[in-house]
């Protein structure tokens, strides 16, 4: 049995639980507070120094940190990665895209609006404006490509999918309005009626 | 042939020409200017809305952008890929540590400090200190990983090495002092050893 050591609330570690639920593959779920630390603290630093959830830990030992390559350990050979190598590689354009483009401010907006203490907000509120300016800015990318595309990668609902799903259907939180972007919105529908959906609330 | 749209000084777009060069896949080099704004302006953004490089260009007009996307479509099927699942699981593991938690230190580090104009660096001096500190965090979990591991993947060198490569060899361009880190010094040397190794300023 594969553990996931996580976050319920983080899109992150949603993607993992999300893709996981969709190809069948158990999961026990090993759970973290979003304020205490323990990220960060000598026990799990050994296992990850770079302090972040989700991680994936095999019964063997063997430790996978970062979301997207959890996503893509768990797909390979199934439908959620792309049979060939040019969808490879544009599910990984959009997956480093996620990372590097869209997480750092849509999901960074959600965690200091929606679930940091007031008095951790108030010295960084002065950077949610570059937050949504640089989140606006992915949500447009993402509504360019969905105006003449269903899905991310390959033609069809991928891995790609599930990792730009995990922040933007909660994009809301942090103060976004999504209803600027038609179809996104609609992508997100199709990404919510695929098979084995789960919602980020739900456990494995 | 391909075209591999870039800047030379470019960390990101190095990785692409070492990667191409290595696997003897020749590319035309499309150069922009660091400070033209060439890649915000319409005619870029028709190609790639997300208005970065590197972007390669396809013969057939196909279009990849996200330089880690890149090395893994010039890798695949070659020995800078792992070929076992797990150890292509660790290179996308270091592919997204790169771009999540060390280029937007130490690669804004080295643009800010070394490339942009004195007026443009002084509002965003009081960041310094910010980019210091998670890029030295960044090069603390690589020498903890290579305190015990000749590579980052797979137990040889591959494009996760490359990609980890590209800006932790200019770190010192961008204020940040090497010498703490030996593992990480050694493997630097490592990777500059490797056949067919080419450095920041050679063309293809």
């Amino acid at each position: 049995m594969l553990t996931l050591h996580q976050m319920q609330v983080s899109g992150n570690c949603y993607k993992v639980r999300l893709a996981a639920r969709q190809l069948g593959v158990p999961l026990t779920l090993f759970d973290y507070g979003l304020h205490d630390g323990t990220t960060r603290k000598p026990a799990y630093l050994a296992k990850n120094p770079n302090g972040r959830v989700p991680m994936l830990e095999f019964e063997d030992g063997r430790l996978l940190p970062e979301s997207n390559a959890i996503l893509w350990y768990l797909a390979e050979g199934t439908p959620l990665l792309p049979a060939d190598r040019w969808g490879r590689a544009e599910a990984l354009q959009w997956m480093f895209f996620e990372q590097y483009s869209h997480e750092p401010y849509v999901a960074v907006a959600r965690f200091w609006l929606k679930f940091a203490p007031a008095a951790e907000l108030e010295p960084r509120r002065h950077l949610v404006p570059e937050w949504h300016a640089k989140g606006n800015a992915a949500l447009a990318v993402m509504q360019t490509h969905l105006d003449d595309h269903d899905w991310f990668a390959g033609g069809r609902y991928s891995i790609a999918d599930i990792a730009l799903y995990g922040y933007t259907h909660v994009a809301a939180d942090g103060g976004f309005d999504l209803s600027a972007y038609p179809a996104v919105v609609a992508w997100l529908k199709r990404v919510a009626a695929q098979p084995g959906h789960v919602t980020i609330e739900e456990r494995w």
